[in-house]
């Protein structure tokens, strides 16, 4: 019962060996690295006894664990549930969307507890891993799948892990100039994941530009029940968000206002992505388009001035920016990246991650820049930005100048890094699918028959139903 | 490609303006609500490190943040997730519950923050809010989504927003009154969230009653696809039930028992749930409407009691009943009501939320009466109903009858609020949907094209496609 | 307008005085056991202050509670909506599969509390318990889910219960023959949970075997979202593993380990099923099946050893072997098991949890021979295998022999329980579908009509139903 290949087979898609290649040879260069360097941090080693008294804690609940393991737990949902079912919008690319969002996730995180591992947890050859390097993989894996989102349905999943291993390594270089070079505070990531990933993600998509994506448009839309599995990617992002600006905050009031501030920027964001969906659709009506993706801008735009005391409301302010930015950039400014400027966005990434990211960073810069003893207190205010070492001298104002040439360092690594890989992902050799094949789960997938038969004429409306 | 637009135009339902309207100057409310109002709790603020002096705290972990994040998290996960999925069970208002739950939830924790402030979080002028307040704000809202069970598909957003500035409003003062008035014990919300919520929206649908309802019927089913999208939100309930009663309960024991307490009460319940459904229908078949609600009223019956010694096997007589109970009402009361009291409950929260709710509040007043200091201890029983300062003197009898009229406010408040608001909802302004349109997407939603004429010659081919 | 009932009636599938009976009486015997022996562990109880004193614990935190809450909730979603949605992948079966589940868990958990509790937490005539025991009921439980998988879609609700009163049992001797007698370490349940959970499900399935089963073949397939539903589960497993094997780890650097050796061996057999799906298949496309199931046998397999000193490259080892061998098993196992061995294995529990089951108890073996005072610190050593009292004298080679025997045992228990209880679900009483009625929900459950007729006429009111 074999289904007729309607593809088009002008292009090479077959992924036999290919792919298992691509996957094992990575998965055993990953063996060999993590043999050579990774070991456990003296935390989850069995060591810990020792360490406990040395350090003079007195209870195991004082183990790093028990202050982050409850955030990475919610930032792992945010990667493989929430950015992986957000993208199954599309009414024939689920597979696609939750699989190889799984794909270049798992591979990702590996690659990138080493990445990290030699910037910042490199002890005496080796890197030791605790619950705060599982977070940072998730958070550099996160940039992966924003970028992922420019690029849905129009790549093979070589490509897709070719783009991982790149982005992930600029990524790590990207985070050590922001985070050890000049000194900035960035724990939720305006900056690096969302900045750097979207711009990245969004070079991609230009250099692959497709001049005949139109073949493949009526594929390009949602059905009813495509548009609630993305909703569960929607919500799962938005309600923990707050646990993804706060993961990796310092331990106490940190974690706790980052908490809160996300919580009120998203809850924000929601009404004024409802006002503008509704006010810019002729008949009033909402787009699940906006629902989906809008809401999210708070929790984007507060990554940086989380756990600064960016307070209440001032997180409901940027929030409240943040929807109608966001909304207004689907409606007007996506269809004109794609027509102007040739930038094919199929996730609308620039709408949900580049301009809150970038106004994320704004954001953290003017925060900081406004810090004050009296606001922080005096040991909070050292601590909150850890103008300690070579850095106590540093004042707010300068603070503030270095997050925004973090901004800037982000979106060169972006562009730059973005140009290149682009142009090894246009090789013709990875697999990827032609114009009229694109968002469609079929190429890469054993589709499950029945149902098709008549989904199939959907999608082939001159074949008659009943031949 | 426009589709026709084929609803009865007899009523306004364009949303162009008014929606956005009610959002933005809202929103912008909040914001100069919270700026003038709210700031960090001192566990939240900067100045933590001479707080966590002055309260002679030895480590961060201390911070309330870890007490109660994981429980906040799982309890914004049952907002969010679980009502709005919950609701998705009606075949074509999938976008309207999951999308209009998020609408008013992310308004309401807003203002619920700022009433709650003012009730419990107030001074020196200011609302000090940390993770608590998070987690009371979220129970606040939860006691709106149920009364948007009642009156699910019906209304226009407009209409839900304004029913949750109310009720927001309202749920405060009839806390207050309980909590800090009559002194009473309802960390699960019992009385405060379920029995206020549920005859509050009872009485806000008898009130907005719709003779010709019939005219949507054939759309108040669900299809195969939509229960098991529904039963999304009644596994995270069910699962996260646990949290919710436990959330703000006293650090230590009180938090552990009341999530012991609850786990057993829904375990006993899911049993009778089943009997019951098979029991009660000629084939013997399950009825999914049954699983997916009645398996929940053993969390709502202990709401009141969980962080009370009422011991796993107490527990596990309440769910008994509960179930029972529940999925009696699914089968007899709620037709009744509809055909005889002209209440249309298009969720049954009657049986979900509403007599668990009473049974709770009834449980709870029981368990306080009976508690004795041999059971809980000289300690454990002063602590466990704040038996201090002015309430030193209190007995477990005397409690329980306070605990008992905290019932009857509660009623009263839901009865007298609900007859008011729905006045004002029934008010022709508000854009609601003609009886012909209700539990409809289409109406306040662009919804996707397509699938529809193909999913039909799926299941139908013998029927030619092009007739 | 019924539906025409097209199932053949040759077997008495009718549940309306069974099921009830069954629910009910189980039900009421564990509120009349509960009563009898459950009561709150010191941690639970009111009297916590106290014992707060008597342990010298200054602060709430430091009770079990806290250590152990946020994963035990993460098992639960694991065991409710992890299992129940992994197997909702059939076309028609998706009430089974979710609410059969529900029911079957609900009931061991309250079994099992009774049953681990009588053997590990009985103290003068009371099982005192508390969250770990929680989570020990959910894995137990898990086993069930796991032989559920086996025989899904072929089996009655009440075959489902009685198998779940005998497995719970079972699962409770051998856990504690396993545990106590033999003292060996199996936390993550490598050998308990999945081993004999696994082979005694393969057992009674085969005991259980239809020899016509392919009457109902065209209903053991997927459909397109099916195969989405399924992705949930498959996500929630994989993600939350790491709290799984790390839940009942001793405090401090146990847990923390636990979960990151799980991370690691999860992330590598991702890539292994991903490149062997695509080997495998002739056209080089990936097969759903495969990555809903093989990808999640990295977290089976290092089930007893996460906890121990098996390093981040190690469990990348483990995980990148089970991702091959789930996955060739899945290809080439099944279909033999099938045709030659007559077992029948709905959902391939063979390859997700027989093979990497047995894997994990050798892997655990292997790792705790070569265990050294060196590797794991002098205290850290003794604390790893609890080599106190009567055991202070082992070795780890001697150790590793008994996890090896505890291999042994586990088999033993689950061939011969299985036999056992596959003999008394082949009595004819229970109520089983006919076997050209399996795989399909309308048996059980009242099924919503069909969709699509109502759908269609809904949006397209305008063309007649019938043409």
């Amino acid at each position: 019962m074999e289904r007729p290949r309607h593809q088009g087979m002008a292009k090479n898609t077959y992924m036999r060996w290919r792919l298992p290649l691509v996957c094992l040879l990575w998965e055993v260069a990953m063996i060999v690295l993590f043999g050579v360097f990774v070991r456990f941090s003296p935390e989850a080693d069995a060591h810990w006894e020792e360490e406990k008294r040395e350090m003079n804690l007195t209870s195991d609940i004082e183990n790093d664990f028990y202050f982050r393991y409850p955030s990475f737990q919610d930032v792992h949902v945010m990667i493989f549930v929430g950015f992986g079912f957000l993208m199954t919008f599309l009414k024939r690319y689920g597979f696609g969307a939750v699989g190889f969002n799984f794909l270049l996730a798992a591979f990702g995180i590996q690659w990138a507890l080493l990445m990290q591992g030699w910037f910042h947890s490199f002890k005496n050859g080796k890197i030791l891993i605790g619950v705060e390097n599982l977070i940072n993989a998730d958070f550099c894996v996160g940039s992966v799948c924003i970028a992922f989102g420019a690029i849905l349905g129009k790549t093979s999943p070589i490509q897709l892990l070719i783009m991982t291993l790149f982005q992930v390594t600029l990524f790590s270089v990207n985070e050590y100039i922001l985070l050890n070079l000049l000194h900035i505070k960035d724990a939720g990531g305006s900056m690096t994941i969302h900045t750097f990933g979207a711009y990245f993600g969004l070079t991609v998509t230009r250099i692959l530009y497709r001049p005949n994506l139109e073949q493949s448009k009526d594929k390009q839309g949602s059905v009813y029940h495509s548009d609630l599995f993305a909703m569960i990617g929607t919500l799962y992002l938005w309600m923990y968000w707050p646990s993804f600006n706060s993961a990796i905050s310092d331990h106490g009031d940190a974690q706790h206002r980052a908490a809160i501030n996300t919580y009120c920027s998203l809850a924000a964001c929601v009404l004024t992505t409802m006002a503008f969906s509704s006010m810019l659709q002729k008949k009033g009506k909402l787009d699940m388009v906006h629902i989906q993706n809008a809401t999210l801008a708070g929790g984007v735009a507060v990554g940086t001035s989380a756990e600064m005391m960016l307070t209440p409301y001032g997180s409901l302010i940027v929030g409240f920016i943040c929807g109608i930015v966001s909304t207004v950039g689907y409606v007007y400014l996506t269809p004109f990246l794609e027509s102007r400027l040739h930038i094919q966005d199929t996730c609308g990434i620039h709408n949900l991650h580049a301009m809150p990211g970038l106004i994320g960073g704004i954001v953290g810069a003017i925060t900081a820049a406004a810090a004050t003893e009296d606001v922080y207190g005096k040991e909070g205010f050292i601590k909150a930005f850890d103008f300690t070492g070579t850095y106590r001298t540093r004042t707010p104002s300068v603070q503030g100048g270095f997050q925004a040439a973090g901004i800037m360092v982000s979106l060169l690594m972006a562009f730059a890094g973005g140009a290149v890989v682009g142009a090894i992902l246009k090789l013709p050799i990875w697999g990827d699918p032609a114009a009229e094949n694109c968002f469609e789960d079929d190429i890469y997938w054993e589709v499950p028959e029945d149902e098709e038969s008549d989904v199939y004429h959907m999608h082939n409306p001159d074949k008659p139903a009943s031949p």
